[in-house]
């Protein structure tokens, strides 16, 4: 049930009503962020005194105490775990990889399983290899250039995108189901470009599925660094009769308890409008996943700490959702979603920080034209923390499943041109993560939270009056 | 002299004439930019095979024998040197010193000679501290509790401040001003917390000035790392007995002879008006100088090719200048601009880089109401590029001496979260440079010099009809 939605109307249409007020919250919570935020502590013990954090791992579980006691420390309302069931996947000791010009004569590269690959045989596998720019390039080949070999996905990101999220998504359709696809050629495995704009020696991981592929024919996946992806390219142009060499250890376990952490500042005023800020608990286990997703988390956390800290007391009920298993299931945002329909709560709006602790550049919304229009109303608010971008778009992974119409939904933005040097790769660390552009995100994202929940939300289609 | 000034005013009351032609150059500039960008190879030369270029060094001269040889490899119409006199101040062997808390009882703490600073005696210096939180406390103090001490300006960057170079103006005149204010009441010597919005270990150095203290009244003056500073500072309210020991071996020697590197397309219609890009050249010792400003002065260099490559012919003269000696004397800016008021030039708009390679933002410019407003008319063409700033402020040091009515001046405006984390220090080094960032840059500087080109400026005391 949504309340006080003419007052909201008649605040759509009065952007400049409490206009001195809502500037003192937002410069109230921005300085108490930039001069006592927590986010930056928070993020150095998950990243240094936990690490990476992959669903099922002793590690995921250290995240979920760890996060669960800071937010007990908070003084908030409630703070409680949501079990969920998450899969594990082990990468086992680290993959081997080469180029073989001739017997003896090998270069190692750098490479890392996808996750959710089957290993290797035991030995390893060594294959022809042929190239190709993309799934689509399989059918034209066809079953005789392919059985036999290893399939080496090259299509790079297209770096004339300003937004390389929209370069990602150009190409994450080779990792994600070029093993599946190129099984049903023949292959014998996959080696795929990683996703990284740079040139460098750090394969970058990911999620990859097999689809129906019957578990006798799934073949073995791994990532390769742009250098490495580089070097095989010029190799098999040289010589046709190098062959690749890689051996994985990787494997699927049965599926283990694990947990969302949920703490809850219940509204004075309307406590059944729910409104959720989160990011995801898990990561990739190559580097200690600061980016992805343990800023998200930080700050997310420091939403409710700064909101407590600066006086405000919101009138609905806000809660930080630390969503577990984003990265290779997405069980975690299914779960909080299916709990929050089986018990009929009603959530107005929800926020995920999921691009990287960067300096925030705005919003990505995904909501009603009005309620975009009311978010971008409150533009000049946002101008002197130079946050500028306030346009429609995806939300986030973990709180995708909560859509309902009426809805806002919507994502933190930062600035993305660094976002993928480090993406699921060894180098996503503490140290690649400023202090002042974490806060920055977390005062940015508390801020649209302080106005969400004082001029509540525009239901579309349950207009009364 | 001013030509079609009524067209330019046409144009500012219909900026979407044109706009897909402009809306394909620029996209042309930015693609080659981000596909084809020389500057991160530029400055990968300069900062890791030449290194920091302090006025009057050896590498300083490289430094203008190799970007000179660049722009000439560039095919311009012409690239010549001009010479300047620059100050020549040398660091000596590194500094060292250290807190005693009583003695034998020492613990080392990072410092560096501030530039232009003379040295301690060949011993050392050692006295007791008084913190300051700036230059006025001085004269509250007296000559009484201050002769015969270290003065320690430790007033910090304020963390609140978004624009981190407003934070940087509020600080800056304890490093500029310390020793001379802190030396008419008897200081022995000064130290400096780092102009750093970090704590960490890296002290950061900068320009500092005598006035008119006769030379044998000059004392010494360093900056102490941040982390340093608040130990400087924990220490002596604990132990108001405590002394600080430093010793620098740094000395003023005699002018050089060095230069300015200019570079020039010749305009094709207006070859009297002429249009500058640049950066400086110099930098200070203790890095390698890539964000200051190595970065300014290979996206300068490369704004030239940019347009060239994307087959743009100015119709304006369009010059790329790296300026020598900004960081201790501005010689080579106020060089360029006594020789183009001899010359009798008409320079009708200067854009200059030198806030990092970072994101670039966008522009603060200095300029009429009526070129403030034709710029700001070309926002919708920046915003796919999210280049969302224009606004009136400063422009740069280097072109600031050209300033006259009628012209416009421009600073490229880049994020500035991280810069003063490497600005004047150690670690203002190549890795820290991003590439895209950087090309992005360039691209925003190639992309406001074609609109200035093809549009003109507006000269608000000379309009004809």
């Amino acid at each position: 049930m949504r309340t006080v939605l003419i007052l909201a109307f008649l605040l759509v249409s009065t952007p400049f009503f409490s206009q001195t007020e809502d500037e003192k919250q937002l410069k109230a919570i921005y300085d108490e962020a930039l001069t006592n935020g927590k986010a930056y502590d928070w993020l150095n013990y998950l990243s240094n005194q936990i690490g990476g954090r992959l669903s099922g791992s002793v590690q995921a579980q250290q995240a979920v105490d760890y996060t669960k006691a800071q937010l007990d420390s908070l003084g908030l309302d409630k703070v409680w775990l949501q079990p969920v069931m998450v899969p594990k996947w082990v990468r086992g000791v680290p993959e081997f990889a080469y180029i073989e010009n001739k017997p003896g004569l090998t270069t190692n590269v750098p490479i890392c399983a996808l996750g959710g690959s089957v290993a290797t045989p035991s030995g390893g596998l060594k294959a022809s290899v042929i190239e190709v720019k993309g799934i689509e390039d399989l059918e034209k080949l066809g079953r005789d250039k392919i059985a036999g070999k290893i399939v080496f996905y090259n299509r790079p990101m297209d770096p004339t995108m300003i937004n390389t999220f929209s370069a990602y998504s150009g190409c994450v359709d080779q990792r994600y189901s070029g093993a599946a696809e190129a099984g049903k050629y023949g292959a014998l495995g996959v080696i795929v470009r990683s996703m990284n704009l740079r040139l460098d020696d750090y394969p970058h991981t990911g999620s990859m599925g097999y689809g129906d592929t019957p578990v006798d024919k799934r073949i073995p996946a791994a990532a390769i660094s742009t250098n490495g992806a580089d070097l095989l390219s010029a190799t098999i142009k040289l010589n046709p009769n190098a062959k690749f060499y890689f051996k994985q250890n990787c494997k699927q376990l049965e599926d283990v308890q694990s947990y969302n952490v949920i703490g809850e500042i219940t509204g004075s005023e309307y406590p059944k409008e729910i409104m959720v800020v989160g990011g995801h608990l898990d990561s990739w286990d190559l580097g200690d996943g600061s980016h992805d997703d343990g800023a998200g988390c930080v700050q997310s956390m420091d939403v409710l700490r700064l909101l407590k800290e600066t006086g405000y007391k919101p009138k609905r009920t806000l809660r930080v959702v630390l969503f577990m298993n984003e990265e290779n299931g997405m069980r975690g945002g299914n779960k909080y979603a299916e709990v929050a329909r089986n018990k009929g709560e009603d959530h107005i709006f929800a926020l995920e920080s999921d691009s990287g602790g960067f300096t925030p550049r705005g919003f990505s919304i995904d909501a009603s034209e009005e309620n975009l229009k009311q978010i971008q109303g409150w533009r000049d608010l946002f101008e002197p923390y130079l946050i500028h971008m306030f346009y429609e778009g995806g939300s986030g992974a973990d709180i995708g499943p909560l859509k309902e119409e009426g809805m806002v939904l919507a994502g933190l933005r930062p600035d993305s041109q660094r976002y993928f040097d480090h993406h699921h790769a060894e180098n996503d660390t503490f140290e690649h993560v400023n202090k002042r552009e974490l806060e920055l995100g977390a005062a940015t994202m508390a801020s649209l939270v302080y106005l969400i929940d004082k001029y509540g939300t525009v239901p579309v289609k349950k207009i009364k009056g």
